[in-house]
């Protein structure tokens, strides 16, 4: 029976292919193509969960050992998104998420699920930085060290900071981005994060890279800065407003227009979606809860709406393809370490969320949007680009 | 009494200031700051005029000689912007423009009030290439011919347009984008435009630029020509969007998504205002009868449904600041000669539609968009924006 289901179902596929694997042996290959990987389903209750909820089921399928995949599980992206009609003959009806109100005591427990996984662990597969957001790679051989410390010269540059001027960091990780503002560009700053690893890591890290004078860290909710008096010449936030939830996307930026200076620039790097859907019912349980990744539409529109001029956007959407591939091959020569850590299933569950994760940058819907606005009109700013792609990255 | 109420107005100048003449020589100064300009108003119909309607009779007043100004008359751009509520003071009611359905019948009219007043009108004031369009400025001292040329070349490079390939031009104007495509980047292509006037003076160009032969014009509708089976590698519109009006918005993209072929990239270079605003009624009823200048967000919106996906996105609000005033100058050095060729009317109303574009792009709500698009994912597009800031801005 579930063989038979599932046999309708991939007969729908229109373009690449996939092969099937049995607990019984028996192997079918569907679609025009040459199949892009294999999947072996080792119970029929791991192809019920499939059918019941494509997303869930693969995921949890695969963290419980009932699926396994020969070949790369980012092409299951790929399959997917060549072929919506026939993913849509899969019940979708738990893709609905619950209503998001993310209140700020969730928002801390939301943060601290992932973020507070242990700051050994992310030090295994993150480049040195720590930054846990997209590289920016002038060409795929990059090196992930270089490439992320290109992206923090890119994003600065973005913001036109100079010496002397104050920056917030909304989610401020491992405070990567800060030290490097208070290093190469002479800045002053504070950066704020709810999690308690991140917070105590950048302190560490800012005192050992001798700026724990210029840069201090705090563990704070961007709403409780914005009721405070503190105002900030830049603003920017890195893979930080993925988290504040649907309901939030409007008073994050009420919250930046009374952080930031008249005139101020904020850049805003985030991931976003190309249509406003539901979040993913897999990432949502295990990965990120409480998460909702915006449009590039919606954002804009609340932006505006509080009197930012949009000046400039780019979508580095295969950068983070790259990037989660970098961080997947470094998770993966450590995986005997990381299972040692906490267990099989938790590398199963990290090996298929980098995987789906890249994958979905380069083959789904996923864009890596930056933005960059100030508050209300600039006349004084510089009138091309051009700037951004000197030479000397270090040297504004 | 009609000073009485005016004053009452202008007493609630919060910001800058502004100097009223009238009629009987009776001089009076308003607001915090040293005046932007004076309004000279030589009759109390003038001012009556003016309360009824800000934009109207402001403009009409200019045009028919009952308001004379000294000073920049963009100023009063500024003056607005800076004191959102004393215009609140005006009664706004015709601001809220009719319902627009700009049909394919009034489109062709609308178009060609403007842009059919002759060539020899508007080579007087533009570039040789006759652009009609935000040029791109390296300096606020640049010529006015090196920054369109300029332009053109940072738009066809955004286009990332080869040699062969078959490039549509929607509003193509007197041709100067498709001539520097055919003749600096070996491209062919199509230009369609609704103005006779355009269409002669486009063939005309391209054959004395000896591209006629890879380059042609049409009379043509876009939603006509996306009826054919006609496909391009890409399609760029510079100054047209603006034309196409509110209702048209969702089904330009539409046409566009047939025209285009997979993984086509499109430009989009447009004047759009920062929230969803009436149209002017002086701008609408003397200029640009149906047109309607779209939101930053609402275009993203309405491509992204058609699945093009964001790459770029540029604001040059600055550069359409600075070729107004260059055209401003070029017409004002020309005035005689155009009053000999219309009436002294027509050359009031001409100076008041430059002088405030001018002042909504330095000073008001209105930026010049540059989207770039693909037609869905590309994978093999270069991964930094460095290729559009080469130093040799001609050779890709």
């Amino acid at each position: 029976m579930e063989k038979f289901l599932l046999d309708r179902l991939l007969r729908r596929l229109r373009q690449g292919g996939v092969k099937i694997r049995y607990w019984d042996g028996d192997e079918r290959v569907y679609g025009p193509a040459r199949p892009y990987l294999t999947i072996h389903y080792k119970s029929p209750a791991a192809v019920r969960g499939v059918i019941k909820n494509l997303s869930l089921g693969l995921g949890e399928g695969y963290m419980n050992g009932l699926i396994d995949f020969d070949g790369p599980i980012a092409k299951l992206i790929q399959l997917g998104d060549e072929n919506t009609a026939a993913v849509a003959g899969f019940s979708l009806k738990a893709l609905t998420s619950r209503p998001q109100r993310n209140h700020k005591s969730a928002q801390a427990r939301q943060i601290q699920h992932h973020y507070d996984l242990g700051n050994d662990f992310y030090r295994l597969w993150l480049d040195r930085s720590l930054t846990y957001s997209c590289a920016y790679f002038a060409t795929p051989a990059d090196d992930l060290e270089a490439a992320q410390q290109h992206k923090l010269d890119h994003v600065l540059r973005k913001l036109q900071l100079q010496s002397g001027q104050r920056l917030l960091d909304i989610g401020s990780g491992w405070g990567g981005l800060l030290i490097a503002a208070a290093q190469r560009y002479g800045a002053t700053g504070l950066g704020i994060t709810l999690s308690r690893e991140q917070l105590a890591g950048a302190r560490q890290a800012a005192a050992k890279a001798g700026v724990a004078d210029r840069v201090t860290f705090e563990l704070m909710n961007y709403q409780d800065l914005a009721a405070t008096s503190q105002r900030f010449d830049r603003i920017v936030s890195v893979g930080m407003y993925e988290h504040v939830g649907r309901h939030n996307h409007a008073s994050y930026f009420a919250a930046v227009d009374r952080l930031l200076a008249d005139g101020g620039l904020t850049v805003l790097h985030t991931i976003s979606q190309q249509q406003e859907l539901p979040n993913d019912p897999w990432i949502d349980r295990y990965i990120f809860p409480g998460g909702y990744l915006p449009t590039i539409a919606g954002t804009v529109a609340y932006a505006t709406n509080h009197n930012f001029r949009l000046l400039d956007y780019e979508n580095l959407r295969l950068h983070y393809a790259l990037t989660l591939e970098a961080w997947l091959n470094r998770f993966e020569s450590h995986s005997s370490q990381i299972k040692a850590m906490y267990d099989e299933r938790f590398v199963r569950m990290w090996r298929f969320y980098l995987s789906v994760s890249a994958g979905s940058f380069r083959y789904g819907g996923l864009d890596l949007s930056q933005f960059v606005f100030s508050k209300g009109r600039r006349n004084d700013l510089p009138l091309t680009r051009d700037f951004l792609y000197q030479p000397d990255h270090e040297a504004l």
